[in-house]
């Protein structure tokens, strides 16, 4: 098989852990895989070094700080090299450039345009594992640049797509995707299979796991991904098409998000296009809105609701205000978001019905429901939130394998 | 005029320091001058790097340690690019490679073959201060290559024959070369002017200020070449060819090596050939022979002496034991070498005399000698060492502007 592996920063976080991936890596191309290995910064070290800039600096070049932010990964690189080497293994490190990793000119946040990999192929053939510093490239002007966070599992993704490989392993410090946080309901499962949709879903309800961007370009470029952990030898969750996973659950699991807070607007401005004018400023101060509620009242007026991120409230507090645009404005902050994530749900009806009935039955009130194809998210009060996720994985039993 | 200055390890150690060298840059910019900068590595730096190396392999491959050296350079590079554009000017950060330096593929300790100049020309053309990390380059077969200890006195010396540089300004801690050890001899004067092979003997001899190989390519490229402080604002001094100094002066300064030992073989056997094989065997351990006196006994017999650094006396003593090579051999840790340079001595005849008799005016013995056009080295007790400096300072007047 060729596999592409990649290590984050937690992973290679000293010299000892780099030790352990050497051997892991080993371990894999001993059972006779062709190995491309994608590894971080050591963790703290690229903070280290916008810390610097900062020094300089609020708002320096992004082209200097793409020089600055590769060097990082390109120590891991040629370090976990060495360790192979040390153990009998031909290795050999790769910058972004070496690889063929080729990027837009957009410095700091680039996107990946196309990945010329010959080099990586020649030294494949030669039984070589390859070492790339992940989150870099190079633009078609010849300047090193970087894909902003997460950009190493970004690298890998594109690599293993490129090079159509069998399989893409995201290595970090969980063992992989669970029915829900372990920490709030202990009888949480960790997920075999889930598909592409699903885990897009998970990612964006706030699971860490993995970012967004990530399992979109798995899906697009067909990439069976990975998640499991470097600190032990369990299986993790396998990210892959829908046909793939033969018994698909109605529901998969469960999320929460704290993180959250409610702009409520009670007898908006009746002028035309209000709507329009606060969400394009929010939009405008690159704000996430989230779920919108509108509704008209009894006596005929018009009330509008919808969900920010907690960090954003304030900032949306004073458009709201600047905006004049209701009678009366109210903020919550202790809400959150529960959500129901499953493809089943697509083909099953009665989904939603367990949970408002669960919701019901524990006495919580839904202030605002949103659904999608293959989700429910439901916002309650913060304090009963997590009763609501312990009582919504029972009420699916989630805690049997299905 | 088109600068090419150099800032080491010292004078690029913290963030301050940094921003220090971002202010000197700019005001020599503001004087009206092209600018290319070379950077070092922040000092510390490269040595953890080769101590996290050395965690994994007492022998790394060169390939990949020229990987993971390359990257404090470009650290220094990026954030010094940074502080110059937020003072307001215009800088680029480039790689060894970015700069047009071409090497061999002798990784860790790579020669520059040659420098296209094409993209440091255009953003000089521009306007721009090219801030260059020093000690890389790139060999033909495009991977990343260092240059050795002093690597970057090499690459701004390199850049400045290339770009036919004015002048290269190498900035250390120290405020350039000096008659003689100022910590030995208070009336010790910094030195304005001094010629390459003058130069070249100080350094040979164990002045730190600069390294052989630099001066070397500075004479061979014709390039003038600077030692200043960038702590102060002091003058340096200037390294330059012979006929650029309008009066020479006979000597110019005296150097103390005190790291010498010496190795004195009595009754050689008397076989063709011992000496050859003395020195070959010497040679292969890579033992670095400095003085050699060979004399016939009164009695026939034949005596051998030579020095060697004093940390390679050990495997000196067993080499010579193992080969037999006398029925007496003693070992001299307690010695020192003082050394007269001076191009002027080529025309003056005296020098050699004025040196014997100061020796014998202070009772110190000379146990070896040897000369050269511009030099005379002799070996005496280490005791008595510095008075040897002190006295031969002021026998020539060093401490009078000539």
């Amino acid at each position: 098989m060729l596999i592409v592996q990649k290590f984050g920063g937690t992973s290679v976080g000293d010299l000892e852990r780099i030790g352990n991936v050497a051997k892991r890596v080993a371990k894999s191309k001993d059972q006779g895989n062709d190995l491309v290995v994608v590894v971080s910064a050591m963790s703290g070290e690229t903070n280290k070094l916008i810390g610097y800039a900062d020094h300089f600096s609020k708002s320096p070049a992004v082209r200097e700080m793409d020089m600055l932010l590769s060097s990082g990964e390109r120590v891991t690189s040629a370090l976990l090299s060495i360790a192979l080497q040390e153990m009998g293994y031909d290795a050999v490190s790769m910058s972004g450039r070496k690889a063929g990793i080729y990027t837009d000119e957009k410095h700091t946040s680039a996107r990946i345009s196309h990945i010329n990999t010959k080099n990586m192929q020649n030294n494949l053939k030669e039984g070589k594992i390859i070492i790339v510093a992940g989150f870099q490239g190079i633009t078609d002007d010849d300047n090193v640049s970087t894909l902003g966070r997460g950009g190493s599992d970004l690298s890998a993704v594109a690599i293993a797509g490129a090079m159509g490989a069998d399989l893409c392993e995201i290595y970090t410090d969980v063992d992989g995707v669970y029915t829900t946080d372990p920490r709030i309901e202990r009888n949480a499962r960790k997920i075999d299979k889930i598909s592409y949709d699903e885990m897009l879903e998970f990612a964006s309800l706030g699971a860490k796991v993995l970012q967004n961007r990530s399992v979109e370009m798995a899906k697009k470029l067909n990439v069976n991904l990975v998640t499991r952990s470097s600190f032990n030898e369990n299986e993790g969750t396998l990210i892959t098409k829908e046909e793939n996973i033969m018994e698909e659950p109605i529901v998969s699991g469960i999320a929460l998000d704290k993180n959250q807070a409610r702009v409520s607007l009670r007898d908006v401005k009746d002028e035309p296009g209000i709507a329009a004018k606060i969400f394009s400023t929010l939009a405008e101060n690159s704000i996430n809105v989230d779920m919108i509620i509108q509704n008209v009242g009894h006596d005929g007026t018009t009330n509008l609701g919808f969900t920010v991120p907690e960090n954003e409230l304030e900032t949306a507090k004073n458009i709201m205000e600047e905006l004049n645009a209701a009678k009366n404005l109210e903020y919550d902050n202790n809400i959150a978001k529960v959500s129901i994530v499953g493809v089943g749900m697509k083909n099953h009806s009665g989904v939603a019905g367990t949970a408002f009935s669960t919701m019901a039955d524990n006495n919580i009130n839904i202030e605002m429901i949103s659904t999608s194809e293959i989700k429910i998210s439901m916002i309650v009060d913060e304090k009963y939130s997590e009763l609501a996720v312990r009582s919504l994985h029972q009420a699916y039993s989630l805690d049997q394998k299905s």
